[in-house]
C-alpha cells in the first residue's frame, strides 16, 4: 500500500526497522490483515529476571490486543508495569536462492510492544474473552456454554495497547538474481508454505448423533495461510 | 513416553511446568522430535531494557541450538551475558469444548532458556549455518553456493546451549465430556491444522529451462505438521 491518506502506526524508536531487506510497513490496515489471519502469538515477558517466550492465544478490537496470559499472568500480577512484547508470525514459505547467504523466509509479522493490564474488569473480561475465542473459532462464542464467574474468575487476560505496534514483512522471489551467482545455473525461488484447517474429529465421550455444527464443518479445507 | 531409562531435560526451577491440564515432557528425544519438526523460533531478548520478541530460523546438533540473530545479535553484541528464551512451537489444531472455559489449542512447543554465544569462529559459524540451512531446506547446503568469508563475517549467529529446555504439548479432545456440560447436547472435539509444502515458485528471472532440483520438487506436497 502507498495510499499516505491511510492511518498510521506510531513508530517510536525502538519499532523503527533497521534492516533494509525486509520491509515495514507503516500503515494499520497491514498490522490488523496480519492479527485478523491468525489466534497464535508467542508473549515475551521478564519472571524472576529472565526473558520468558509462551506461546498463547490473542483477539484484538480497534485499540486492545487481549493476550490469555496463565504463565505471564502470574508475573504480571507480582509486578504490574512490567514490559511485554507479543509477536503475531505467518511463516509463507521459504526464500530458496542461488547463495545460502541469500536465502530467507517469506511471512508477515507484527510487533506488539507495551505495558499490559490485568484485566480485573468482568465485562472487559468477558468482552476480551469473545474476541479471543472468535478470533480462533468463529461462531464457537454464540454455540458454547460461556464462562460462570467462577471461571471469568479463574482467567487470567492481558490488555495491550495497540499504539506501539510494528510490522514486519517479508515476500516475492529470492534477491541474487541479478548478481554474479545467477550464472552458476542454480534453481531458485519460492517453496510456499500452506496452513488449512482438517476434519473435525469428535470426542469419543460424544454420542455418535451429534454432528458438528455449520460453523466448524465449513471451515475443513480452508485455508489458514 | 514412559521409558526412565531415556536421557532427561534438566529441568531448573523456571522451566518446571506449574499448569496440570497441559502436559509437560522430561525427555530429551520429545524435545528432539519438535525441534525437528520445524525450522522457525520466537527469539526472546532483552534490548535497552525492554522485552522484544524476534521471529527467526534455527539449525541445532546434540548439544546446541544455532539461531539466526541479526536484531538479538546487535543487542547481544553490546551486552554479552545477555539471558535469552527460544521458543519453538507447533498448532496442532484447536479444542473446542462443550464451554467456552475448555477450550483450548492443541500445540507441541520447547522452550530454550540460557545466556548465548555469539559464534565468532569461522567453522563452527559455517557448521552452525549449515544446520540452519539443512533444518529449513534440506538438500540445500550442498546444491547452493556456500557463504563466502565475506559473508560469514555479516552474519550474526547465536549459539545457546540445550542444557536448559522443557517440552510441553496438549493433545486429545476436550476434558469436559464427563461434566454436567456433557448433557448440553454440544458438539466437541478437535479442529485440525495441518502445513504443508506448496509447489516451487521459480524467481522470474530463472532461464526457463532450469527446473528445480528434487530435494525442493520432491518436498512439494509434503507435510510440515
Amino acid at each position: 500500500m502507498t495510499d499516505t491518506d491511510l492511518p498510521s502506526l506510531s513508530a517510536t524508536e525502538r519499532t523503527r526497522h533497521r534492516r533494509l531487506r525486509e520491509q515495514g510497513s507503516p500503515y494499520r490496515a497491514d498490522l490488523d490483515a496480519i492479527l485478523a489471519a491468525g489466534f497464535l502469538c508467542h508473549l515475551g515477558v521478564v519472571v524472576d529476571g529472565s526473558v520468558m517466550v509462551v506461546p498463547t492465544v490473542y483477539g484484538a478490537d480497534e485499540r486492545t490486543l487481549y493476550v490469555h496470559g496463565s504463565v505471564a499472568g502470574r508475573s504480571l500480577a507480582d509486578a504490574p508495569g512490567t514490559d511485554v512484547c507479543v509477536t503475531v508470525t505467518h511463516m509463507d514459505g521459504l526464500v530458496l536462492a542461488r547463495s545460502v547467504f541469500e536465502h530467507g523466509v517469506n511471512y508477515r509479522s507484527a510487533i506488539i510492544r507495551g505495558v499490559p493490564r490485568l484485566v480485573r474488569d468482568a465485562d472487559e473480561k468477558l468482552e476480551g474473552l469473545r474476541l479471543l475465542t472468535e478470533q480462533a473459532a468463529p461462531g464457537q462464542w454464540d454455540y458454547a456454554r460461556r464462562p460462570s464467574r467462577k471461571e471469568l474468575a479463574a482467567t487470567a487476560l492481558l490488555a495491550l495497547s495497540l499504539e506501539e505496534a510494528s510490522v514486519k514483512t517479508s515476500s516475492g522471489p529470492p534477491e541474487d538474481g541479478e548478481s554474479a551467482d545467477a550464472a552458476l545455473g542454480l534453481w531458485a525461488g519460492e517453496l510456499p508454505l500452506h496452513t488449512r484447517w482438517g476434519r473435525p474429529v469428535a470426542d469419543p465421550l460424544l454420542p455418535a448423533d451429534v454432528r458438528p455444527p455449520a460453523h466448524i464443518a465449513d471451515r475443513s479445507g480452508e485455508w489458514l495461510l
